[in-house]
């Protein structure tokens, strides 16, 4: 059937697959796997049969939003379907851990666009690779006020949004970056120079 | 079709039922797969796919060695029905992870009798739910010379061992216990105390 004959370790091989699992964590989970599941192994109700199905129901269901380009399991996600949400404010992220960490923050209710990447010439990701077209002809087909470049606050994330924020300019659509400085509850003593740097330049009246 | 109706979640949520990962790598687990499945999605080829495969397949034609009860894919393991091993010497081990660690050692030549587990009263663990019986069974039936009680050095281990050896005294067999001191590369500095007494106690003749 497959690369290796013997299931034990086909599916240690399998787990260890996964980003920070080696071998060793592999072998514990497989482990850990056949334990809870034997006792269930014909009722098809054990933890292996679980994983295993929602493993092959998320790969074959789950695809992008036609519209913000969001992972969800129909045509749109559930937040473009939302007839709640502010519908004028566009947040663009570089990816969909963002707009769940957004999401949870529950600061924003507009809708979103996810990139799916930043731009990095080093690692040969340019425009192209990234949903930078589809942005531009959703702020393009109008009823956009607002587009918040959320991407991150490093230099992959600076010169997306920069790119962007170009690209996007001639619709006359305000563009607003989300505020760098220090965190709540940060401490000046152990943050690091770039930071606070940033935190100086970017002060507020008070 | 199941619990939770977003096929993401649902993965996230079965992801993070494996012991030590918490909903946080749950996540990051879930969108890796995404990612690297995606393109792979209709072929059936995905990270996926291949992981959904291993598990049920594990699931299904792992069962225990009728003879020593390690894990395997067909009626006797691979340990059992190689011709080559020394067939008087039995190590019984707690677990299977004990046995590949055994064998990873490349000390021992023999059979094994895995335990799946070792006496623990506070843990409601008794004889009756380790393989016991079947030992005992294997070495009434002859051809065995020596059994190797390869427990933890632990109290639960000490205690199995003791337990085992009082049962098979009467058969005559020849009862030995891994040695127990300073591991290798240890340094007496850094030892716990008990290692450390047991290994003083323990001392043999230079």
């Amino acid at each position: 059937m497959t690369l290796h004959a013997d299931p034990l370790e086909r599916l240690i091989l399998e787990l260890a697959r996964l980003p920070g699992i080696g071998e060793r964590s592999a072998t514990r989970l497989a482990f850990y796997i056949l334990k809870v599941s034997q006792k269930d192994a014909t009722t098809r109700h054990s933890l292996a049969h679980d994983l295993a199905r929602a493993l092959t129901v998320a790969v074959e269901q789950i695809h992008l939003c036609a519209e913000c380009r969001n992972l969800c399991g129909s045509e749109r996600c559930s937040i473009c379907s939302d007839t709640r949400r502010e519908r004028t404010q566009l947040c663009v992220v570089e990816g969909v851990q963002d707009l769940r960490a957004l999401e949870a923050s529950g600061a924003y209710r507009g809708l979103y666009h996810v990139l799916h990447g930043a731009l990095s010439p080093l690692d040969g990701v340019g425009p192209d690779d990234l949903k930078v077209d589809e942005l531009v002809a959703r702020v393009r087909a109008g009823g956009c006020s607002e587009v918040v470049l959320a991407t991150n606050a490093d230099v992959e994330g600076d010169a997306t949004a920069l790119y962007i924020a170009r690209l996007l300019k001639p619709t006359g659509v305000r563009l607003t970056r989300l505020a760098s400085g220090i965190p709540l509850g940060g401490e000046l003593e152990y943050l690091d120079q770039a930071t606070l740097g940033r935190a100086l330049v970017n002060r507020r009246e008070f």
